[in-house]
């Protein structure tokens, strides 16, 4: 059988002023099975290189494509039009609504390509929250922003942020708002809909019926009623819809020791193929806990592959070129693997 | 220097109808460097002993401090009074109410026995949240009846639970209550007691200043208030409160990466000495993640050593001696080295 072609992965460049462009060098000069193009400002990513202390030709495209002709250890950047001008002069660091601008405007363009089929997926390096506020954008998130860019015919697709490593996928109903404001958000067809969108990465991962395991919000997954009502409220009929559609979800369960139960590790074989993580910190702790050097973003439900680090813009090390790039690598792993075959949820299994 | 005389523990049963008797029957069969007292049913001991399928004499001791002369692999038991009779025909695996008014007799004779000082550090089995409502406690679990207990003068004494393992020392603003309620009760009052109580635990471990990382309650801490304004309104100020007393508090960390950052493992040397955790699972996800086995729960404020298992009663294979006693084993480890020598944090140091 013939391998397929490598699919074009697009690395938007992130906050001008974080640490994007600098891991983003630095995982340039690492060998990477599929072609990369780095959606961002030419003028920062040259200085990114040398904040870095690297030996790396950067070029700057007038197409996406032409990054499948650029060499190896060459760094491939095509500029979308309207960036703001001078952001390689921005201080490292710092909040700054031109850098916010920027990194709204790659973001757009690389969805563009995606969903013109011009890409085979798309990674993002980290943004900073505040710079888009500061720039004016009603999203919180690259989560929300890539939602609302892939709506079609007034219709937004349903997305839920997959957190992974080696060890779990995780699978968030709430993500970017504040705690109050997430356990307001939890209703039946909000986590029944992220059971269906976990089931359906699981299945196209090549699993069945993925083993889905939808954890608790209250402690001890409420203790039978004793420390909260949500596991009654919302989250036991929502898994009782999703077992009466065939899928394979089991809960609710105690937060404490679902991750635990979950695991995917040597000499410990993990019950379940994803889970479902009510709040964003129950999910992400545990996937962070052995280091956020190894944990992918994957934003699930969109129509086109998107991955990103699991960690943010750093700005307290931004400019000193000492940044990890392994999470980004991951990131562009993944979404390489993704973009061929799936999810790969069935290299968990014993 | 002489070696101290080792502590005299004691171990409830726990619920008579979950996996305590047996860990407790199994803890027996290995070796302790401390004498061991169970405060329980004799009965019930010796159907666990049964159930496990050892080979396991069990004493009835007239008084605690006779276990002193129990030779080792022989259970030293003793009854307090006023137990329920036929504890040991009650069926396994579930909620009874005489089951949990046995458990809290057993908690409060130990406990008397803790303050009189006839006993060096108290170890408790799991109880059942269900069986304690249905035998009219007022307590959600031990850790809110210890505190009642050893409420002197008036004076209830503000205790924390901690949990324990090689990894990990974290400890809890709030602990069995639902979510929501969990929030409603963070106040700055709240929150600085914590870290007062987490500080001078450290002080009795060893460390002049422990290094106290203090986790925020939203995703990114709040994200400078973007995600919610418990950071702002209440955690800051106590952090700020703290730093003015001398403690080595830091803070507002974001939650899903303050306990990688605080991990003590081979290779990665920990931040911190201490994580504060605003909530159970914030607090519980990260020191479970890598096994329930290993983790211990440390109740810091009462006028004596607790400890525990970190895990439950787990109904569903009580009976069956399949249980596995290796976090009672810890608890007991630790209660031992807490009533010696303190909290043994200079062990995490590098």
């Amino acid at each position: 059988m013939m391998e397929p072609k490598p699919p074009l992965l697009a690395i938007t460049m992130g906050d001008a002023c974080g640490i994007g462009p600098e891991i983003i060098s630095q995982a340039c000069m690492l060998p990477t099975a599929s072609p990369c193009v780095v959606v961002g400002d030419v003028a920062t990513m040259r200085r990114a290189v040398v904040q870095c202390g690297l030996t790396l030709p950067v070029a700057q495209l007038d197409a996406p494509e032409d990054a499948r002709a650029v060499p190896p250890q060459c760094m491939a950047v095509w500029e979308p039009d309207r960036l703001p001008a001078g952001l390689a002069r921005l201080p490292a660091g710092q909040v700054h609504a031109d850098a916010g601008r920027a990194a709204i405007r790659c973001i757009e363009a690389a969805a563009a390509l995606a969903l013109a089929g011009r890409i085979g997926a798309l990674v993002t390096a980290p943004i900073h929250k505040q710079a888009l506020a500061a720039a004016g954008s009603p999203y919180p998130g690259h989560t929300e922003m890539l939602q609302a860019l892939a709506a079609s015919g007034g219709s937004v697709p349903e997305v839920r942020m997959m957190l992974a490593n080696d060890e779990l996928r995780v699978v968030l109903v709430t993500i970017h708002v504040g705690l109050r404001q997430a356990i307001d958000l939890l209703s039946v067809d909000r986590i029944l809909q992220t059971i269906r969108i976990a089931h359906r990465a699981g299945q196209r991962g090549g699993l069945a019926t993925p083993r889905i395991a939808v954890a608790g919000l209250n402690p001890h997954a409420g203790e039978g009623g004793l420390f909260g009502n949500e596991e009654a409220s919302v989250i036991e009929p929502a898994i009782r819809a999703a077992q009466a559609e065939g899928i394979l979800a089991s809960g609710p369960h105690a937060p404490d020791t679902v991750f635990m139960r979950a695991r995917h590790a040597a000499g410990h074989v993990g019950e379940f193929d994803l889970v479902i993580a009510m709040t964003h910190d129950h999910g992400l702790i545990p996937v962070k806990y052995l280091g956020v050097d190894r944990g992918v973003n994957v934003t699930l439900g969109l129509p086109f592959v998107r991955t990103s680090p699991d960690h943010g813009t750093a700005f307290d090390i931004a400019g000193t070129g000492r940044a990890d790039p392994s999470s980004l690598s991951a990131a562009i792993s993944m979404a390489r693997d993704l973009a061929l075959r799936g999810l790969g949820l069935d290299a968990l299994r014993p």
